[in-house]
């Protein structure tokens, strides 16, 4: 396994900063996220990461695709249209953010009407379009990689909460088309985390780490730190992530405030330092 | 079921005006907690409770029994002065929040030292103290009742994350000994959840209902609203619970600033014409 940087966690990179940026402190693979690269533009993007020489550990990201009426046909053209980034980019997996409750919008106050409380239901929503999008997925050589959400974004992110959901939902498909995301953020507290990582095993398309914090920032979204600055033990789950038979890239994506403020070469800096001495140290 | 007001609803009401405000709201049954019992007295507490003809539905709360080196033994004794008192109280169980990762302080930053990542050894700890104390909870008739906490609780609150948890914590034990306090808030988004409240069956010692707040306040802590005024389905939960076998009083149970700032009376009010219409109704 070896170090990639997920670009929002330096967000103010532009694909071309991000790929320098890795160059320059000798990463060898980057997580890109389809905004920037649409900033970029996606030709300029693939040439950028092939002349550097970089993988492209993921795509961030697919989903969302609990969208009520027509919002749901919408998604998976929007899907679509990300398989087919992420086969262009060579990523080795698209990460897959399911969505909340039809009709709630991420991080804002629920609308008067139009919000749905079958959650059940939601769940079964996904579980069509994943029916529609993994053949498609399959045919251009894009893995899609579930991933559950920490529970707390359960009604506006992702009604996919615990990783035995995840991997539950992908044991239908082909290996190549269908894997989960473990990020530690998400799934540190699950008592049954080592179990469903093993149960996992090679449907690990991508390890994500950073840390929890606490407390919680005002917006829970921006609750990702630094590794070493939160609650997480994160050499077990690195372990057992390798044990699993897992030997991709490990992305470091932190959304929060304080990171985005400083210099990101710093950020990238501090990022390597404390992935050798609290992500992968043995005990 | 009946309805039970759990007295941190109506925050600025004492004992002694909970009780009456139960009274005049026709309630059956009140939730109390240690601290606004020991403002009134204990044996003025009992005194009223009993002259009211109000059950007590729990004493909230005991627990936190993860506290590092000394602080183990001194929690065990404040938890054995908290089943004398729901016994004298004549509650209908003890509600536990059993405590985060040792040296983690509720909603309090991370101290520079002293803080355990050792989420399994908290765990551990837990199912140690239970053995300590649900004998000495039985010899006085006092049911412990272990409550999972929502999973961004874990690291200052409740290492006790899912039902399913709970459920394996008190089955070693008798039943009138140690159940689970099924609680929507905390719940809710669990995958498993039909099933655990199920598999707890006549261990569900306690139900309590308050709706999930989308977006989350600054504080988490106060994410709890008013039934209706979230994203939980009520109904399902409600008839999975009866359906285990739970036959005694739903109390709700609601942190939230502008509740808290409301006229009681009319938060009282409007709590009993929620639970009418969100949470007992029928699809």
């Amino acid at each position: 396994m070896s170090l990639s940087l997920n670009q929002r966690t330096t967000k103010r990179w532009s694909v071309a900063e991000a790929v320098e940026g890795c160059v320059r402190h000798g990463l060898e693979a980057v997580g890109l996220w389809r905004e920037e690269v649409a900033e970029q533009g996606l030709a300029e993007s693939v040439k950028l990461v092939r002349e550097a020489g970089l993988r492209v550990s993921s795509l961030c990201r697919g989903g969302f695709l609990t969208a009520p009426g027509d919002g749901a046909g919408r998604a998976l053209d929007d899907n679509r249209r990300a398989i087919d980034e992420a086969a262009e980019l060579g990523a080795a997996c698209l990460v897959m953010v399911v969505g909340g409750l039809p009709g709630v919008k991420p991080g804002e106050p629920l609308p008067d009407a139009g919000v749905s409380r079958d959650l059940a239901g939601a769940r079964g929503q996904v579980a069509e379009a994943l029916e529609v999008l993994a053949p498609y997925a399959g045919e251009r050589g894009v893995k899609l990689a579930l991933e559950p959400l920490h529970p707390m974004y359960c009604a506006d992110r992702a009604v996919l909460s615990t990783l035995a959901q995840a991997v539950d939902l992908c044991l239908p498909y082909p290996e190549e088309q269908v894997g989960v995301v473990v990020d530690t953020f998400h799934v540190w507290w699950d008592p049954r985390v080592f179990e469903e990582i093993a149960r996992a095993g090679r449907r690990i398309a991508s390890y994500q780490v950073c840390d929890f914090l606490q407390p919680l920032p005002a917006d829970v979204l921006l609750g990702r730190g630094m590794m070493g600055d939160g609650v997480i033990d994160f050499p077990p789950i690195t372990r057992a992530v390798a044990e699993a038979g897992y030997t991709g890239d490990v992305e470091v994506e932190i959304f929060n405030a304080d990171v985005w403020a400083a210099d990101p070469d710093e950020v990238v800096a501090t990022m390597k330092r404390r992935y050798a001495q609290v992500v992968t140290a043995t005990p």
